[in-house]
């Protein structure tokens, strides 16, 4: 994608360094930085405090992290080490753990002088491979959508939280098919949930808006009135992990969309790479679901007397407050999968995926 | 309820004045402000930005504008001026226009000379009325909720938006069989989802904590995750109108409520006194539904990157959106409900209300 008309990706090695640079995705959209990684402690922590952030670019971030640490200390100690401090930065996301175990596997055959070299290539690869598979989402759920259209009426699409190409290497997973139908001149327009309480549907606007992509921006409360008004096409949200029954972890909020999308008869469609996909985990009940810091959701913004932003309102420190960060949304709620390979039923992914041994 | 230790009411008119004082529930919970009310535009204009609040309540706050703008000009011209002024503030809430109906229909009879002491009056009166009224929704709500209570569990009840005291002139619509629990010294708990973009939630933390009732406030999107994880007995929300048919509009995201609570086989209550039904409205899909400011939208808080409140997130000012206020329930989401009459099925309203002529 572009930023300000600069070709660029979410991560990237930095040229003639040992070192990453990502987009510093805490600042957005009121500031553009890049945020540079020389240490796998700094990975750790730009992950934990969601620099980055989405299951994919988690798992590329994992994989530079590795990178990061076998620079300095490459033994089997160490890189074991190096993966556990890295796995534990969030639950959720199965992409996290994908990926180390993909470094791992690759790197742990090596003798120890070979594995900083080879890990660097494994984490480009898997970086390069994430964009290939976005980029093959974005078409197979575009046809996918098309095929749902009526005549040449305009793509109402509904999405939440960011699943764009922030939070992937490029692309996205959920927008892919959405900038792949805009790419293609078809009149397309987004409704984006701001995705309390942290508010990823503003990651979402700003990068609609540097691709030029129509969309407008809702409170999450609003998506069953507009959904049950009528004219919205497909509900289409990423995952952070899909289990082997075809339910969904995904962004807190997410079921409440199923359900409204089911409720109006509209497709809830779940636009995932194989890496998200956890074969391992037989159902949604089986899925860690993150439980974030309260204040997250502490301060929050007020209206003045005129109904226009004033002070802010905040809940005492000492307030209870729970704050799960993602939720399952069960198979039956979804309609289809859309992934690299193509789209399948929620309950048939091995249909897309016949190479894995059934349990 | 008290503030403080002091007892109070949302609305009550200046001793010695012809003023009415509210609480101006803008500035809740950040501060406690009393605001008064010297004149018709100044009731219109509390109604209007939301000092008062709550459908119960806006009806009251109504009746004593239209006292307030008698006491300067009482014929029928002026009478018919100030409710149509006063019935344009706020749409959805059928409150205000049952409220307004009733004190033309007291005051129209009398010779204009009599009308601003008699219009006084009749609006104490129905401020006297919804406190009455209140009370007993509270007597019957805690007779159903203890009714599905197994043994002598907590009554955990989630609740949306803001249905207690502030809402009304005293004791609430929803929350007044949590009060009716907590004075009874029955353990209860609340679930309060914050309610963007207005943040009412935050309005019944404030009130909660002031009357000692334990509680947890959630972001809206929590919702469907905790209902679907057990626990909690039931939803319990106000309403701004109820179709003839049962069907109801609330607070925006109340029908995201009402589907997960189905979803989790938890009843899902509505509570309202008589003012709130609209006979007259056969269903849903004829109750008008406000649309408010964008503005209430676009300044949103994020977090800075230890994750901890920081820098403010805004949208750009030319950044679309959408900003429904209510959404509409159907009948067949709703369990139960809860009136000064007693309890009944959402589709059988005239069960309670016998002397509505059939349609």
């Amino acid at each position: 994608m572009q930023v300000n008309g600069t070709p660029l990706r979410t991560i990237w090695p930095v040229a003639g360094a040992r070192a990453v640079d990502v987009i510093d995705q805490t600042a957005l959209p009121h500031a553009f930085r890049v945020h540079r990684l020389h240490r796998l402690e700094d990975a750790a922590e730009a992950i934990r405090c969601m620099q980055v952030r989405g299951a994919p670019l988690i798992g590329v971030t994992a994989a530079y992290g590795l990178a990061l640490a076998l620079d300095r200390r490459a033994d089997d100690e160490a890189l074991l080490a190096a993966a556990h401090l890295l796995a534990a930065t969030r639950p959720t996301a199965v992409n996290l753990r994908w990926a180390l175990a993909r470094m791992q596997s690759r790197l742990l055959p090596l003798p120890p002088a070979a594995r900083a070299d080879a890990a660097w290539l494994e984490a480009a690869t898997i970086a390069d491979d994430d964009v290939d598979q976005c980029r093959r989402i974005g078409a197979h759920g575009l046809q996918l959508l098309l095929a749902g259209r009526r005549g040449e009426a305009r793509l109402e699409i509904m999405t939440h939280c960011n699943a764009g190409w922030l939070a992937t290497v490029d692309h996205g997973t959920a927008l892919a098919p959405v900038y792949a139908a805009f790419d293609a001149g078809i009149d397309v327009h987004v409704w984006v949930s701001e995705t309390r309480p942290r508010n990823q549907g503003l990651l979402t606007a700003w990068e609609l808006r540097q691709h030029g992509v129509p969309h407008t921006v809702i409170a999450d409360n609003a998506a069953g009135l507009l959904l049950a008004r009528g004219g919205i096409g497909a509900v289409i949200v990423g995952a952070d992990r899909i289990a082997a029954n075809g339910d969904v972890a995904n962004k807190i909020g997410t079921c409440l969309k199923a359900l409204a999308a089911r409720a109006a008869s509209v497709p809830f469609l779940v636009a995932a790479p194989r890496s998200t996909i956890d074969f391992a985990c037989a159902n949604g009940a089986a899925i860690p679901i993150e439980e974030r810091a309260g204040d997250e959701l502490r301060l929050l913004h007020g209206c003045d007397a005129a109904g226009v932003p004033g002070e802010l309102r905040q809940l005492p420190a000492t307030a209870a407050v729970a704050n799960p960060a993602f939720d399952v949304t069960p198979a039956s709620l979804v309609d289809r999968i859309i992934s690299e390979r193509g789209c399948c039923a929620a309950d048939s992914l091995r249909a897309l995926y016949p190479e894995q041994a059934d349990d």
